[in-house]
């Protein structure tokens, strides 16, 4: 109930704060029998580093990962899977000043206005580092619904206001979106995004992106109307990345601009015309591609100048030192796949409870 | 598990299909010694009811609510509240042609491809009906958080394409929602609205529109993290509405397209000086309005002819005999208050747990 | 969170109090295609009214109950099952008295205390009636159990300090039980505890007893360690009936008392040569018949005078006016077998997703 | 829905094999702003150590508990507390054998079935050891009721069928059961205990006992009808330790003996006269000492041969080597009064939310 558990059969714990001795995720309800090696979730991990390029963050983040249970001669056993992260970045004393400031964008008033303490070194809790634990648990879930023939796909189509072109018909595969540094299938619109990058980062300010998920091979039928319709379980597992702002299911927004003749999906003998609905009808998959969009937000913290308050109520000016990244994307990109892979792995196994 | 409870210390369940015995809702966790009667949930579901110049929908809905059980003297005892909604109109002769027929847009496939079976009279459980039980059961929410000084309040901010103008700095206030035909605080906006619905109608054709909710006075605090931030819970609760299919928080979307130093919100000692944040801030309710938008597809039976599937796999078609729904504005209005509330309520009980 | 639902899968919240509207039932969760009616379900409800020589509830309860939803066809469609029962018996004056009383034994002081207000007609929702809605949702349990062939047979072995003779090798079955009006399977027994519950009542006063549910044909491998072991929700499903104050399993208590050399059951090519464990060991079920003994209090409503508090702290005597039961047993007997039921039912839909 | 978590709102989730690379908890929904220390947790675990006198396992358990995440400064934040115990004795070859062994009493025949596959090292996950996990998370259960006036204390009431004199009306505290090395209060049946201990170990075989658990100052009102009665939830919670296979409540399987006259507590403006009820009215405390009783088997690993089957099917002779355990009690204790803690803490934190 405090909000640190995700799934119902197939149950994601995460804990950790960014500074503390580790972070980590409980898996439960893994099925036994899989086939899983620390080295896959450790490649996972790696996919969440940040580019030798893109980098801003200073610090130096190994993320090793250790399986502490449920895997023996790397076969789950149906026992609960414990994943740790040492943090080896435990020097907090940069973070000193944070402890009495509230930041712009950031958790450190909500959070202390909650809880009445704040562990306020490095964002404690509410910092990205958290996603970490997510990706090593997704690897899990990915390697469930790898199985059963789906594929989760993210990559960026818009960043820093710079959009693909859709008219492009641009190709989309996990070779092309890996080997672009901004996990973008767009080359051209790539190149543009860099450079826009380049120039916010010169400006000592930051930019946000929307990232769009495929779901590819999802078998007809995962979903649980009413309330835990799997487009909402996905929209709730990606509002729950700190940066997201939106999400939307296949033509989304734009669907409230459509008459019903336009955006109705016709199905014949051989499939369906169209995918307005984005894979997924009245809550349930419908055998369609599964599209989700997510809008992220602009990193909080900036190089510039900012007036925020601090724990006496002054106001006073702010502004990060050091280097930090200038966009979640494409960092984010594997978060979002974790996070989509884990209600899919969830969705699949309640499935199996359907039908007499 | 099975996707009819949402909650965690408020948890509506509900139940019931579009041409069974009736709907309803089971209410458990409400606190005791609420004051409720019946004429309140009356009240809010005959808001639901179709608008007489809108309505287009021949069914003579009188939804009557009885409460069953955890009201004793209009008060709540601590007990489950049970809800009950006879259906009025239980003629289903109406939908046979609909047992061999997988309607576009509808779940009739999803559903029989999931559960092998399907109540296919109305559209069964993934009939618009099923939300009336949402709404009794979110008129007893609003009382929990209206008590903690918090408002509901949605409306239409576009419809069939038209939408309201957000330069004009318009007085949202429920008074002039409730006096506008569609719950469009743009009046001018809202009479371009309804020819657009007029000629739809004639047209055979339906549209579709997007909803504003704003929460005003909501504590500082609520929302737990990590993945039971407010705003995930929010979008979950959104998202599992049958037409709704994009939800976005604060600046949404277009935060994507912002830099930080545009999107963050300066915190000052008189307040935040704006609110893209849409009043959560990593998960967690920051004492500003919560602002959220849903975007709802246009609603898929129409009148026009539409080439669909049939059980036996043959291709027919297929046009909505009698009258219906031309958009699920402003029907849908209350059915999205009800479920914020129906969040806020949970949230608020849950932030009583977090502190020692 | 209130307590009021119980299972992970297959869900059932009950709902009601004993003189208002109605209780109820809603199941969730049941697999979607499962053969049902609405006379199976009153059946399983007639089984626990009161049989005619042992009646002593002046009550007339004609326990009726509806389907209100996600059975279509006689058959369950995957959706919510609605179940109602209309409390005939809503004369509520003859309570009148007890709304200043906190009787013995009885629930009102600790209701009244925990919510500040208390349904006290008939006891509320803390009344036996609402093991009627438990029996009514075991139905659609025992279905689903039956299926898999798992029988469910609960008896009596004690009551009112009179045992069955475990010497005689007594032979159980549904029919020998249900034959017995104290669904006690030693008659010679059975007349002696008829007599001392003649007895009894003459006395004004009121017994207890011992009931003892053996599951056959519960295949190998049901529950879910660590805490959710079989026999951890068997003994939470039981001691969750108001009337119950121990719960045992296999040797139970006698176990205490055994060496390692005796209590072990030896597994041999033939089966267990003993069943010591009772059908579950390590918390999942080994195959062999579960057996559970649940130790029933006598019934706290007596004739006699007993002294009491009022709700402003006065002492007063207080004795049962009308005709009550005399001891739970054998009324208790298909609540008992509903509660394993609902217990069997969850742990057999989440025994499918332990595997790959 | 693994069954790895118990509470609702203060949740434990455990982890970890008996031979893997640790065991551990993660505790989701403790209050912030909680002082606790790592020493407190580690000396709630030492209490679980065998004493010197008694021990007779070889296997050098020292658990050092090591707080990963949750506590800042000494004070719990809101977020998860992450427990990590290292297990030093990773040495698995003398398991080996076990590999191929269904052994008596033990978990090995179930979880082959259940999952396929098995962690055979040491029994696993169904290994006493796992308990240590709930040790550490009990210990910060304890912390928070501790804050409400409760105290939890278990201790031996019978041991190999030697039980203390109830009629000596014997002093029960603290410092009385630490001091015994059998946590018995009954000094004199103390060392009868011991002696027939020594008989028992001598004979190559094992023992049960009883163990009774007493809560003090439990506030009046926690418990959630009707199915997460505060006696439910301790039977559950109690009944999910591994070796004991009977829990009773106040006067437990004495009341099913007992008249109504007999067994009501009167309730006089000075308090209950007698407490059959075990401090626990229709689920919900009532301000009374709440006493349980649980029965322990004896232990299932004996020096003595015994026959079992191996994984093939065949019959095979088995005994335990080295030296183990010759009765789970007294180490069962410590576990007993983290498992009622937890239950309570979780109560008392539900039980905020029940009025408005």
């Amino acid at each position: 109930m405090s909000g640190n558990t995700i799934g119902s059969l197939f149950r994601v714990t995460t804990w950790g704060e960014s500074h503390g001795a580790g972070i980590g995720a409980v898996v439960d309800g893994c099925p036994a029998g899989l086939d899983i090696t620390r080295e896959e979730i450790q490649k996972a991990l790696d996919r969440r580093k940040p580019g030798h390029l893109l980098s801003e963050t200073s610090r130096r983040e190994e993320d090793l990962v250790e399986i502490l249970s449920g895997v023996f001669e790397n076969k789950t056993t149906g026992t609960p899977i414990s994943l740790l992260i040492r943090n080896r970045d435990q020097e907090s004393r940069a973070y000193d000043r944070l402890k009495e400031l509230y930041r712009p964008g950031h958790g450190d008033y909500t959070y202390s206005r909650k809880y009445g303490i704040r562990d306020h070194r490095g964002g404690g809790r509410a910092s990205g580092r958290e996603t970490a634990a997510r990706v090593a648990a997704g690897a899990v879930a990915e390697k469930i619904i790898r199985q059963s023939g789906m594929d989760v796909l993210a990559y960026t189509i818009m960043l820093g206001g710079i959009s693909i072109d859709r008219g492009k018909n641009i190709n989309v595969s996990h070779e092309i979106v890996d080997a672009n540094p901004l996990k973008c299938p767009d080359t051209e619109a790539s190149l543009l995004m860099e450079r826009k990058l380049a120039a916010v980062r010169e400006d000592g300010d930051t930019v946000g992106g929307i990232v769009e998920i495929v779901v590819r091979g999802c078998p007809t039928g995962l979903g649980e109307p009413v309330f835990d319709k799997l487009d909402a379980d996905l929209a709730k597992a990606l509002m729950g990345i700190g940066t997201v702002k939106g999400v939307e299911i296949g033509a989304g927004f734009d669907a409230a601009g459509k008459t019903g003749s336009e955006n109705n999906d016709i199905l014949t003998s051989e499939g369906y015309l169209t995918n307005h609905a984005g894979g997924i009808l009245a809550g349930i998959s419908n055998g369609n591609d599964i599209v989700i969009r997510v809008a992220c937000k602009p990193i909080p913290s900036i190089a510039k100048l900012q007036r925020c308050l601090d724990k006496s109520g002054q106001e006073v000016e702010y502004a990060i030192s050091g280097r930090h990244d200038v966009c979640v994307i494409p960092r984010i990109i594997p978060v979002c796949e974790a996070m989509v892979s884990i209600v899919l792995a969830d969705h699949l196994l309640r499935n199996r409870a359907v039908r007499i």
